[in-house]
Order: C-alpha cells, then sequence, then structure tokens
C-alpha cells in the first residue's frame, strides 16, 4: 500500500527525499513524541503550535483542552512531525544541510465525538508516551473526559520526506583540499526518572517506565 | 526588556506558563536545531515544514531553495520551535502533560536582498548548526547565493511558553495509594561526527566538530 499522492503532497522539489511508503509514515509519526499543528486562524495568519499525538492504525489524533481555539472547531489542520537524525557538515556552505525524517499530514480534521472513539483516542496518546502507562494511571472520568477534546486526522493526504548520507558536496575533493566534511548524528534520549516529590520516599519508579526510560533513540 | 504581546500572542489558556521575556525567547530560539515554518498556501489551507534558522539580535532567519514554495514570496508566517524537556506522568491519565519550552513567533517574513543581510543570514544558520563551521567551509559562490532563498521575520510578535516540574494531579494522594508519578527527562545528543566516506582516511574531525559533538543537549 503506498501513500496517494494529491497535488497538494506532492513534492514540487528533491523528489528523491520522498518515500511513498505507509509503513515510514506510520514509523516517523510513532516514534516522533511531539508534533506540530498548523490551523489559519480567524484573521486568515498561519498559526503553528507543538501538541502531542498518537497514531492508531490510518488515524492520527492529538488531543488538548476544549478551551483550546486550536482544537475548537473542525476545520483544516497540517499536522507535521520532524525527527532530526543528524547534521550534515559539508565541504561547500551551500551543501549543509540535515538529515531527518519527516512527515507532513493535511487534511479536515474532524472533532472525535463518539465516547468509544474519544477514550481509545486517550489510550493511544498515553501509551504513545510511554507503553504501559495507560494500565498504571487512574482513567478520565466524566468531568474530565468532557473537559478534553480530540482531533482526528485521516492519513489520506500525506507525505514523507527523508534525507539521510554524508554530504553531497557536487564538486569532487581537490586533491590536497584537507577540509573535513561529515555528519554529526543527533539522537533523542530518555533521562533517569523523577519521582514526584508529593509521593512517599519509597514509592517505586515501576517496571514500564524505568524500561521506557531505558531506551535511548539513537540517530540512524 | 519584555516582549511586546499583542492579542494574537496573548495566550488565551494557561497564562501563567507565558514567560513574558526576551532573553528566554532567544534562548529558546537559539537551543533549537530545527524550527516549524507555518504558512497558508494558496487555496487558504495550513502548510508546516520543517526548516533550519538562525537568530540574530532580534532577528530569526530561515533559508532555503528560491525554488521552495513556502519561501518564494513575502508572506504571514508563523515560526514555531519546541524543546521537549521531559514525560509527565502523571496519577491521572488527564494530568499527563510534558515539560517543554516553545516559541511562537509570527509576523510578515520579508525576502532579503541586501547582499550583506543575505550573507549574515548564512552565516548565522551555519554558526547556529555547529560553532566554528562558517570559517572552516567554502563559503557560497555567486552562483549558489543566487540559488538561496532568505527569509528574514522581526521578533516583534512572539509568546514563550514554559512547562517544567512535577505533575500536576489535582488531587492529594489517597492515603495507600502507591501508584507512582513523575517525569522522565528527554535531553538531545550528538553523536560521535562520521567522516564522508569521499575523503581520504587520515583527515582528522576538527576539533570545532569534535567539541560540538561532546556537548550534550540535557533536559533541565
Amino acid at each position: 500500500m503506498t501513500l496517494s499522492a494529491t497535488p497538494r503532497t506532492r513534492l514540487r522539489r528533491k523528489r528523491e527525499r520522498q518515500a511513498d511508503d505507509r509503513a515510514l509514515l506510520h514509523a516517523v509519526l510513532d516514534e516522533a513524541l511531539v508534533c506540530h499543528l498548523g490551523i489559519v486562524d480567524a484573521h486568515g495568519a498561519p498559526l503553528v503550535l507543538p501538541t502531542m499525538h498518537a497514531r492508531v492504525d490510518d488515524v492520527v489524533y492529538v488531543h488538548g483542552s476544549t478551551g483550546a481555539a486550536s482544537l475548537a472547531t473542525e476545520r483544516e489542520v497540517c499536522l507535521t512531525v520532524t525527527l532530526l537524525d543528524g547534521l550534515v557538515l559539508a565541504r561547500s556552505v551551500f551543501s549543509h544541510s540535515a538529515n531527518y525524517r519527516s512527515a507532513v499530514v493535511r487534511g479536515r480534521a474532524r472533532r472525535v465525538s463518539d465516547p468509544e472513539e474519544h477514550l481509545r483516542a486517550l489510550w493511544a496518546v498515553v501509551e504513545h508516551l510511554t507503553p504501559g502507562q495507560w494500565n498504571h494511571a487512574r482513567r478520565p472520568d466524566p468531568r474530565e473526559t468532557a473537559a478534553t477534546a480530540v482531533l482526528a486526522l485521516d492519513l489520506c493526504e500525506a507525505s514523507v520526506k527523508v534525507r539521510q548520507g554524508p554530504p553531497g558536496d557536487p564538486e569532487e575533493v581537490p586533491a590536497g583540499d584537507r577540509r573535513w566534511a561529515g555528519v554529526v548524528p543527533i539522537g533523542t534520549v530518555l533521562g533517569t526518572p523523577e519521582t514526584c516529590p508529593a509521593l512517599p520516599d519509597d514509592v517505586a519508579v515501576p517496571e514500564h517506565v524505568r524500561a521506557w526510560a531505558d531506551r535511548t533513540r539513537v540517530a540512524r
């Protein structure tokens, strides 16, 4: 199954970096801990806010307070995630770049009203942040559920872009030029869990949190 | 000097997270290696693309190919950067959150045409990625300069939002409830530089790159 390119998501440039690969789209969305949600505000100006998301099959969910303007209504959105994998330090300034994997999902987001889908979306977001956490924490009560808005965005119109590998300086390395070039990998690491100071001293960090924190997301 | 709040950048919610502090705005923009640039496309739909930026005084620059649609014209943009500092795992699902520092800059971006400012912006972007790199790499030639578009966005209309600290579960911890809560810190690390395979084996990683890669950006 490949992503259905539309005129909006077909890249105008660097087409070799576009991978029409749904598995890659899923992987990029799943690895990213934060997304950037773009909307057009009431005055026609762009507004981009960071938020947390989760994917279930071919739907990506974002959630927030029902008081958040960006989640208030069904609307056209653009949800973008970026995994920065490395700094590409070339021999020429012009060829400097970054290694990254990014996903851009565009479409009309719908407010989720079905109670079952609403709960599934919250489950997905919590499990996306830390697997195993949903069964650990107290579930939302009706008041909390009512205060939480969930937007759903189908993965119909989406593109993935990837750059990896060494610098792409156009010129051959001139004999005698000893200028270094290469890639500095970038990764995300999770640190040692810090217990909430409100808790008794002897409450241990649970295994699912410890295992998650031990996982280091390294650059490819 | 404090940021001049406008009706657009004044937060509607969580005002305690907004820090009217220009130094903090600068620090967040400077620490972020990637930004997300939001525009409104020709059809009125939002589009958010990742790109690299740099700040010089109270101007933030983004650059790219002159062929990139998002940089083609002077326009309203929203430039957002987000530093994710931790996962906030609360006792209740509802109180789950993230520790982060984010900056949102809105305004009309102008295309930089002055050659001196254009060069200064490229210098700033390269030095932002890896300090010392500008003096190491070959400078842009006229053809490369002509192929590089630079947008400038004044830091007039900007907001910074910060969440830090332990989970904010509303309820007191009930006696006997041994459920763990806390924060999993998140940081960005730079890895061991990988020399471009096109270079002779004995070209050493320069000191400025080695020093930069040794720097670990840790969660606060």
